[in-house]
């Protein structure tokens, strides 16, 4: 071989090395998926682009179930709350002959879906409720520093999608500011996921009961009441974005229809704007489910997906790995 | 004079001057306010200080009005409603007979007054609500432009207060988010705030109503509901900040009793904390006013800054200058 030619193939190795270790998306198959997030990217970017949006104007925004974690066999929250109630039950001896509190203690969940959204709200201010912000705050780090997810055996936190862990960074390597919106409690969420997602409490929008401010004993406290102030989901997410950042994103991430009109009020303007719908189609590797789902039903979202032109992710094929402790 | 000494004055002479160029309170009258301060910032961002906080927990929020800029003659929303109500006058000939608007068109601040609380709402919601939320934005926008403040004859976003304007550069350049938590309407706010605060909207906290999604024609739009969402004064501001930031402020400004419970949910822990009050002192170049005023009545929070030990700022004496146009 030539010196020259020996030089040109180092070259090009070294260059296409370079080119893979820089790959902030190595978890993404190549594919229309991974290629529509990284020109957009590039297209808002740019400076002198037609696309280009300044950096305090780059607001993403991602649901969490099923999005940024998994919603089988059923919400996290939910699995707490269950768990809340059987560690509550012996201060709460009427559970054991009232519903819905008999359904969860007797692990009859026929009967606790039978109890409907009526019975879930009993169950969530029964358990959210009548404790200052500080002790919930407590509580949900305890559990989760215990509870397992019953089929893949570990922590919640640590089931989270590396794909998506991989987007986040990407998206705030190119300036954009990363926003939770999801239908979950917002006290739920803020004590983890600074840590989990890089996301910080100030990025965090969700659902919540009201709370009130008394001075007790001298001392200032947020007491929770049993009583929901805010549903951030379905039309309650874009309400809920322009309530908290009074700024539209320019990008937004969802799975299930009550993302829906987070992904309209994102995308359908005369600019370049982007709207990406995760669809969980493993079953081998974590769950298959769309329009009939109890948990995150995918219906009206995936139809409006095709007509929005958003892009879809097919979990199966677009993702090399789901979870960070499968990466290599 | 030996060359020694030369050397050494000169030496004097330009670390003095370096010193003083340095000051990033300039419009502060050396004293025990601005002393303060200052102390209080060196010691939460000193590394290895006892009261050190890292910087993602640095949150200071700052009420508005009668804080970062004036509240008499009047509120500027309530300037922004009454104009609101003579512009849209002609499409309403009804309120020609009808209070509190017939008040607002005779100029009858007596019958006004008779109104109270229910009048002002009833102005509030006519003139706030029934469009987009892109259209309120326009309008607010549009308004301030033109509208003149009565007594110092100059827009409204003029009369900030300049030594308020360094303190909070101050901080951020301190590693601190600055937040505005108001009693005013957020979208009033929103609009302008980050050109004449360097606060973004993401960053402003204020009172709401409701708004509602909705697709029309295919596109989505919020639209302004006449009916309160939020009240962020009194105990709703550590409600407000709570529901908003996540976080708990290590510093907190005001100049009201709609402060107090502010101030009080910011300061009152072990933790080396930070509270501020700005006493209205000075009717020469301001106003002055404290316990008897109809807006920023200052009562309650005046003797719980001297149990609590919060700074008070006396606009007279502690500050250069008031706003930005006096500066030479």
């Amino acid at each position: 071989m030539g010196r020259f030619l020996t030089l040109a193939l180092l070259y090009l190795v070294a260059f296409t090395s370079a080119v893979a270790a820089a790959d902030p998306l190595p978890s993404w198959n190549e594919g229309p998926a991974k290629q529509s997030i990284v020109t957009f990217v590039e297209a808002v970017t740019t400076t002198g682009s037609p696309d280009f949006v300044p950096p305090e104007d780059r607001i993403a925004t991602f649901d969490n179930d099923g999005t940024l974690w998994p919603e089988q066999p059923m919400y996290t929250q939910l699995a707490f709350a269950l768990d809340r109630v059987t560690a509550m039950a012996p201060l709460h001896p009427e559970w054991k002959d009232t519903q819905p509190f008999k359904a969860v203690l007797d692990g009859d969940l026929k009967a606790l879906a039978a109890a409907g959204q009526k019975g879930l709200l009993e169950l969530v201010t029964a358990t959210h409720a009548g404790m200052t912000t500080d002790e919930f705050s407590k509580i949900v780090t305890g559990w989760l520093a215990t509870a397992r997810h019953p089929r893949f055996e570990r922590p919640y936190t640590d089931l989270v999608y590396q794909p998506m862990l991989e987007l986040l960074a990407y998206l705030r390597a190119n300036g954009f500011k990363t926003y939770i919106v999801s239908g979950g409690g917002v006290e739920f969420m803020r004590p983890w996921t600074n840590a989990v997602y890089g996301v910080p409490p100030e990025q965090v929008i969700g659902s919540s009961i009201k709370t009130v401010f008394e001075m007790r004993d001298g001392l200032p406290r947020l007491f929770r009441q049993p009583e929901i102030n805010f549903i951030d989901d379905k039309s309650g997410k874009p309400v809920g974005i322009n309530q908290f950042i009074g700024r539209r994103p320019i990008a937004a991430f969802g799975n299930s229809d009550g993302d829906l009109e987070m992904l309209q009020w994102t995308t359908l303007i005369p600019q370049r704007r982007f709207g990406l719908i995760v669809h969980h189609t493993d079953a081998e590797r974590e769950y298959a489910y769309d329009r009939n789902s109890a948990f995150g039903k995918l219906d009206v979202a995936l139809d409006a997906a095709a007509l929005n032109r958003w892009t879809v992710v097919d979990m199966k094929n677009d993702w090399i790995v789901i979870f960070p402790f499968e990466q290599k």
